[in-house]
């Protein structure tokens, strides 16, 4: 992994172990898919990143700045992943956050995930819930902790156990929210259907493009029986784009038709996840 | 402030940019008074420490290596903070914490806090709530944002505005938690009542000897009039002891008998609380 410092604009050897990032999680990250050398969705992500910044109070990196040196990491980069941190900088012992301190930025770039398993994703539920904060939700800040806790439910490495690829995480009070790195969409009815972010969760990239160009989607509230009742269901992130998932417990989807125009639809409009995502084992 | 950063028991230079700590918040803090170079209630703030490492299925430092290195860096402080950090160690990309990764250690030293003003506190109520996370709730992990949220509600420095020393937080559901660095003890029928930390907040070491050395104290749910109808409230922290209150919003409290005999017992016990720890202005 390549990764680059800097304390405003300017570049810096290391982290300030006073950076309020790990101090308190005070800031927030993206990560980006990296095709060809060029960053998917970079205004999408920009737009997210911004509005945490804004919605914390933590000063805004100059946007021409972090693109110019964005750019110049990825520049030998065929295909990869950019994470972007920015936290509100260096702080004293305290809570109180300093106004108008530069922001401490981590770029690192680091390879692309394997391709998704050909059959869909084995999934499976997660105990630990998601706490219910409007504060915060929606964003993609620097406290993970529920998700850390999520996905330490399972091992990949257990050969007695069955592969999971992923596991999706309900709220302190029942609802569905997604998995632990993705988004959900639910196909109820010839609809896809999303847990609102306006509670917890985060509002992913992918899942706006999905819900901003294919006419059948909208946000609902999603139990787990209307997962596990759905006639198919899908993951998305940013970094890999849409999903199709084949088991969840003991329920079993086959190929769904829709779930397939769903992620051609997505691969007409960005190449990167065209067909040469999927592994083809 | 003087810093000394670890990996398990190895001197590094430098934090990892890909450290969880900073990636996810994914890591446990104390923060420790030093009173005439000895670390107040060490015993009690390893202990929260371990059961953080323990919750989150982080390596726990290691004790003795842990404690030798504090004396060393506090062996010429006769009066400061010293604050550690555990976090999970350096990852990779993603959720899934790695097995056993030594822990980074981050220790630091900084100045005492100025005393607390002599005619007590004044306080505020904060609008940003806590989030109920029982599996999180207790614990001093390094997933802070609702707190700095909080104490980004008010400025120190504005002149035309009254001066306040800590806010107050509710959790969603609308129970008193405590204030944004501090526990919260409520004095009603002649006893000291604190909020439980089973849903959300920390479990305060100097709650924590108050609650386990003051006959007249218990654990109950706090709702906002109870406290404003109270017959006295004090804040406390293990950095500060026990501070009383004289203000919140338009409630006023004079000098309260219980308060002034809740902190002499603690002056008694432990010498770091005595009366030097007041201001003298």
């Amino acid at each position: 992994m390549t990764t680059r410092i800097y304390c405003g604009t300017q570049r810096i050897d290391a982290l300030d172990p006073r950076d309020r990032g790990l101090a308190y999680g005070d800031g927030v990250f993206e990560t980006i898919l990296i095709h060809r050398g060029v960053p998917v969705w970079w205004d999408a992500h920009i737009a997210r990143l911004l509005r945490g910044c804004a919605t914390l109070g933590i000063v805004a990196p100059i946007l021409d700045f972090l693109r110019v040196e964005a750019d110049a990491l990825i520049e030998q980069c065929a295909c990869g992943v950019l994470k972007i941190i920015v936290t509100r900088g260096v702080g004293e012992r305290g809570y109180a956050p300093l106004s108008n301190a530069p922001p401490t930025i981590v770029l690192s770039l680091s390879d692309a995930p394997a391709p998704p398993p050909r059959d869909g994703l084995n999934l499976r539920w997660c105990d630990t819930p998601l706490a219910i904060q409007p504060r915060l939700a929606g964003l993609k800040h620097l406290n993970r902790l529920e998700q850390v806790l999520a996905r330490a439910e399972w091992n990949d490495g257990d050969l007695d156990e069955p592969v999971f690829h992923e596991g999706l995480q309900c709220d302190t009070t029942g609802r569905v929210v997604g998995a632990t790195s993705a988004n959900l969409f639910v196909l109820r009815n010839e609809r896809w259907l999303t847990p609102p972010v306006a509670d917890c969760g985060i509002a992913g990239v992918c899942r706006s493009w999905i819900l901003g160009n294919i006419t059948e989607t909208a946000e609902a509230v999603v139990a787990r029986a209307d997962v596990e009742s759905a006639d198919a269901i899908v993951l998305c992130n940013a970094v890999r784009g849409i999903l199709p998932v084949a088991a969840l417990g003991s329920r079993r989807w086959p190929p769904n038709a829709q779930a397939i125009a769903l992620r051609q639809s997505l691969a007409e409009a960005e190449p990167a996840f065209g067909p040469m995502h999927i592994a083809q084992d």
